[in-house]
């Protein structure tokens, strides 16, 4: 047990998605997971690499209703390489071990350096065996750059090897299951030329509706000579190469690939700038300095150390993957967090809170980071009012899912797999997701005190967020008290009350704390501004002196429910019935999507004491863990 | 006299480029100039839109070389809206004029509010006459939104009224004269299908080469009934509106446009985003209100008072277009100081070293503007490193001319319109611009104390500035001395020795002393860093003990020229022959441009004392006014 290696001592097709994610590389502009060059999606292997903020909406039907969805774009496949003895088969390790063919198998993942290491041991159907090495990267030092670099030794034949490399933009969507009813392939697909330099390969798309610009260009260079033919179809381009392999003696290949996309800055142009950065690269061992060098710059800045090997490694693999997500070089990009990371399609790449828990971590360490993050948020306040407006209401109303322009992505509708059966999803309802954003805010001005952003651009939300709540809660005499209708909390296993058609909760108690809050640190940021940034702020946005007023009643006097002396999760939770746990447990097992299965049964979870998420917990998580 | 109002009291068409040009109206993301809406590129009319950063290029040919040219692009015109009644003809002030019936013409830019306004009483050739008072904002409230507001009076005639409002995407760059070889065609035309809404007109183009989306949305409303006609052809989309005007009743047309290109954040697609935004833009008051409270906002921030009023309303003139120029809407734009603005297409909206001067006027008031104009440059780091290197140097070169991507872009000839000759142009060797940026960053963070970005971008960008110049700097062990030889200073009258053909000058004192400035402050900067990001920037950058002693050698040892007790300007310059001014005024009046001049006479500026910009002055305005 190595607390920086993650490693796999045989090849398992049942288990190679996961394996795939968990290997994923990426550098916070794009990620690719840890699919088999010589692969294609079949069932088994899903090679996907993702590109930071780069969506695409397509009409969509969801049972029998015509919506749209915005997808995170499976971007071209820079990995496809492969070989076969120029009277053999295609390398497969696949087909090899159907037929007790493949050796050994090894993969491994240098959590430390950011290397993904596989080394394969196979004989073909005519009786050659072969060893093969191959190391990848996605550069940390330049986003743009990733590599591959393969070694092939012919233990006991010598002859005519030939080399496929490519790359292939003729991928699609489809991940994830459950969404194998929405539209899959969102980039065009034209064939592109050959290129001067006989290295290099170029790849052109452009996603379908939101006509971002994509380029990709291979640089595949062999250690001995070789010949090339190129070759071309409409989104896919490649090439053969033709070397002699002899007995014992490694022949080298190495893919050097750049990747730019029309959002990027400083470019003139993404195909230009990717053929420009493939032929400038340097080579493999080169690419691989600078990169473990920018990883272990991470790792000084990042590392938790726990005494338990084990404990330790977890710890590694999740600050890993973090740092893939988001880095120094999603500053530049205006993304968010996407609740899967850059690693696959769940939840369709969309940013929902994430944030909130992702935050903490990286603003002492990397707080141009954490702003950057803000920043997302800041761009999308249009958005958010709009939202509100449309909603009836002032101020910013953020989406539960957000993409690329701010508008609200959350489904209407979810496939419950265990039914199949489509079902009204209500999860927009999380109306908290802003209160989140404008915790963050304050949270990052308390840890950097950057006053100036929270002049320019912080305040500015935290005053829209609260001024949502401020209109959406609503005043009971009887009471003299606040209430907030009408709400899911994060507890998604509550939407309604039982038996009601109308979804939504009262007086969730993380909502109506959090507001709170919120409306208190949202008067406290005015007040930490100079007075001519508040001048300015208050004449920019309206806010008069009783709208203030209305703020810090409303922060006095919201209604909290309580039964049992403790917080209920909402108004009415404690007239809910006990589920049987353990019947539930003996019966399924794991019964971690319960709501999947009581809908199943016909049943819901509305009817019962079960959280999925314990909002009380999270409200001590957001306001005492700091 | 009014130190807010720039007027004019008739109409000339001989004065009129220069009058669009002081008469741009603009907000940091677009710029456009004061063209009158029913005029088109004739000569006298030049109607130019340009966005920031949005360049293309294009193969060109210049005195039988081939080369390429990037210009800031002219973008689709928004403003072509004009009208006729019925059985006349279109509205034409110049036609009018020169048939004496432009009873009246007035021009007011409210430099307070950012308005322009057209006053015109004009007379047909059917005798009829009518009143036309026009409104134009670009919106420095949000960036993407202009709005044009026409009203129409028929003094003494009753009738249909036609109205035609376009969006021309058949614009080309043929601003300059001077340009008008090289290739004018930087968008793409398409013909654009109506929408289904009758009030919106979308305009989408694309760059030539560069591929920039460009999408306008123009909404025209009238304040009567009015049948509507759509047209479009290649490039072109536009309706013809027909209304009843009576006598004496004012008809009022209110066209409001919005513009995205594929650069912009926070958006889907640039079609979609300029539709939604012409669709739920307020009405041209309500855009006004907002504008003009923008620009309150800036003028508290920014006013500078003297007690004379002429010279106030030139000092809030500049200002103005300043902050036309660059706004807080620039800071996500990644753009540089264009030398002219976005004001018309003088130096093809290359970014030269003007936030020298600008700077100094934006960091106290807006420090995340001078932020983004460092980070413009932070961003073309690899790109200055690349040209450094294939000069033979360390460190990072940056371009006398920058736009896109920051290669260099200025041209290697250029043509003397006095002389009609095509002459070699050496002004990328004024090195100096390295300085100016490496200087800027220094002064961002004494003003402001980021260290955040000193530590992150800043450091960087002066060490490797640094690290150019003790490159560039040779020793010279007969004196102890390193000396900088084969530059221009920043007086562009100087680019050679004379007779000899080699460009260059050696030990411009200029370059020279802002060198060991520039040396010293990278250091204080870099000891100026927690030791953690010291250590990192050090280990990334390979920063050695040696180099840094190296740094500390030549700025304790750089050689600056000296004669008859004062700095020389360059090696040499004592030896230079003194001009005949009194003469050259005599016999040309304006000698401004003396270069052009001399070569016209077969001479050279290079023979004679004689400078375009005093670079001992410069110096001292750098390192001692602050």
């Amino acid at each position: 047990m190595n607390r920086w290696i993650l490693s796999y001592d045989d090849y398992d097709p049942d288990t190679e998605g996961l394996r795939e994610a968990l290997c994923t590389l990426g550098n916070g502009y794009l990620g690719t997971r840890g699919a088999a060059p010589e692969s294609s999606a079949d069932g088994v292997h899903y090679p996907g690499t993702y590109i930071a903020g780069c969506y695409d909406r397509l009409p969509a039907e969801m049972a029998g209703r015509r919506t749209d969805n915005a997808d995170l774009v499976n971007m071209p496949n820079w990995l496809p390489l492969t070989f076969r003895a120029a009277d053999g088969e295609w390398f497969d390790p696949d087909r090899a071990q159907r037929e007790g063919r493949l050796l050994s198998y090894r993969q491994e993942l240098d959590l430390q350096r950011g290397v993904l290491t596989r080394l394969v041991h196979v004989r073909d159907a005519q009786g050659r065996t072969t060893r093969v090495a191959q190391r990848r990267i996605a550069s940390m030092d330049d986003p743009h750059l990733a590599a591959l670099e393969t070694t092939i030794v012919a233990e006991d034949w010598t002859g005519r090897l030939e080399i496929a490399s490519a790359l292939d933009g003729c991928v699609v969507n489809a991940g994830v299951e459950r969404y194998r009813n929405l539209p899959e392939v969102h980039l065009t697909r034209e064939k592109n030329p050959e290129q001067s330099d006989p290295e290099l390969l170029l790849l052109r798309a452009s996603t379908v509706s939101s006509k971002i610009g994509i380029a990709m260009a291979a640089r595949t260079r062999v250690s001995v000579p070789a010949e090339r033919t190129y070759r071309a179809e409409d989104g896919w381009t490649g090439q053969d190469l033709t070397v002699d392999l002899h007995e014992g003696v490694p022949v080298t290949i190495e893919k050097v690939v750049a990747v730019f996309t029309s959002r990027d800055r400083a470019i003139e142009e993404c195909g230009h700038a990717a053929l420009t950065a493939a032929a400038d690269a340097g080579g493999f061992d080169t690419l691989l300095g600078k990169h473990t060098l920018a990883w272990s710059r991470l790792w000084r800045r990042c590392q938790l150390s726990v005494d338990h090997v084990e404990v330790q490694r977890i710890l590694n693999l999740h600050i890993f993957h973090l740092l893939q997500t988001v880095s120094e070089h999603s500053v530049d990009l205006d993304v968010g967090v996407p609740a899967r990371g850059l690693h696959g399609e769940a939840y369709r790449g969309h940013v929902f809170w994430d944030e909130l828990f992702i935050l903490p971590f990286l603003t002492m360490r990397f707080p141009e980071i954490a702003r950057a993050l803000l920043m997302y948020r800041w761009r999308r306040l249009p958005a958010a009012r709009r939202a509100a407006a449309d909603a009836g209401h002032r101020g910013a109303m953020y989406p539960w899912q957000s993409a690329a322009d701010g508008r609200e992505e959350t489904q209407r509708v979810h496939l419950n797999p265990r039914s199949g059966r489509w079902l009204p999803d209500h999860s927009h309802l999380q109306r908290h997701v802003g209160l989140t954003v404008a915790h963050n805010v304050w949270r990052y001005y308390e840890a950097t005190g950057d006053i100036g952003f929270l002049a320019e651009y912080g305040t500015e939300i935290m005053l829209e967020v609260a001024r949502f709540f401020a209109c959406l809660a609503a005043y009971d005499r009887s009471t003299d008290r606040y209430e907030i209708h009408g709400v899911m909390g994060p507890d998604e296993y509550h939407d309604a009350y039982p038996g009601r058609d109308e979804p939504g909760l009262n007086n969730n108690a993380y909502t109506n704390v959090l507001a709170i809050w919120v409306l208190r640190r949202a008067l406290d940021a005015l007040a930490a501004l100079p007075e001519d940034r508040r001048t300015e702020l208050r004449e920019r946005l309206a806010l008069t002196r009783e709208e203030i007023t209305r703020f810090e009643d409303v922060a006095r006097k919201m209604y909290v429910p309580f039964h049992d002396g403790v917080i209920s999760q909402f108004d009415g939770y404690a007239d809910l019935e006990e589920l049987d746990w353990t019947g539930y447990r003996d019966r399924y097992g794991d019964i971690r999507r319960l709501d999947r299965i009581l809908e199943g049964e016909g049943d819901s979870p509305n009817r019962y004491k079960a959280s999925k998420q314990a909002d009380v917990l999270m409200l001590f998580y957001v306001l005492a863990t700091r």
